[in-house]
Parts: C-alpha cells; structure tokens; sequence
C-alpha cells in the first residue's frame, strides 16, 4: 500500500480570493503582521498498490483529470510506501 | 521575513464526505486502487517578522482562532526563513 499526499495549489498568476479573504480577517483580528496568503487543498489518498512507479504515472493523472485544474493550478505530490 | 506553510487536515475519526466523494470520482473513472481519501487545506503565509519564536506563538494563535476549527479539524505548520 502507498500513501500519498498531494498538494494543489494556485498558480502565481492567478489571484486567489480566499486567501485576500484569509488575510483581511488575519489583520482585522490584529494579526497586521501577516502579508500574502495563498489558500490550497491538501489531500491524503492510500493507494492499494506496491509498485511505486505505476503509482506515480496513475497518481499523475488522476491530478490532471481530477484533482488539480491546471489551468489555474500547480500541483505536486509525494508517494510514501505503508 | 518568515514564509508559513499550514496544514489543516480533518480529524481521523471525523468523517469527511469531500474525501468520500472524491474517493467515488476517482473510481468511476477507473482508478480503482484508490483507498481512502481524506480532503484538508493547504495555506502559505508570508510573515513580516524575523523573530522565528513569535511567529511561532502568532501563528499558533491564528490557527486555533481562524485557520482551522479545532473541534474537528488538526492542524500543524512549518516556518522557513526568507
């Protein structure tokens, strides 16, 4: 079994709403320290295979059909064997 | 200036139909070997401070009161110095 965890996140370019809304709270609440927020998903998946490489290719495009949406988001993963 | 990365993930014996329903997607389109999945929030802040131990304190202080809802969710964040 392999755990993997991946990590989707917005591209630079692109602005990201809830994470101007993340930081207008911060400093509303007195957290004027805090600069730029960007907000992504994190996901844990165990996948039911031992072959690491097959996981990799799988995993990659479940994130391109799936998970990510590539056109306004970056995504990488990690692959841990259980 | 410290870059924040925070974790937020649902706690294990939560349930999380986000999971689940990306656990459905992903095996009606063929990904069988997908096991669980559990869906958590992925955050990068900058900090304008260089005191790594406030920060720490700081941080610690906005995830228990607006990152992630501790009654069901964890947390956990790494700083890194820019």
């Amino acid at each position: 079994m392999i755990k993997a965890t991946v990590y989707v996140t917005i591209k630079q370019s692109v602005l990201d709403p809830q994470g101007n809304a993340v930081q207008g709270a911060l400093h509303s609440m007195g957290f004027q320290e805090v600069g730029q927020v960007r907000v992504g998903k994190y996901m844990e998946l165990t996948l039911n295979t031992t072959d690491r490489r097959e996981a990799e290719t799988r995993l990659k495009e479940m994130c391109e059909k799936l998970l990510a949406n590539t056109v306004i988001e970056d995504y990488r993963f990690e692959l841990e064997g259980l």
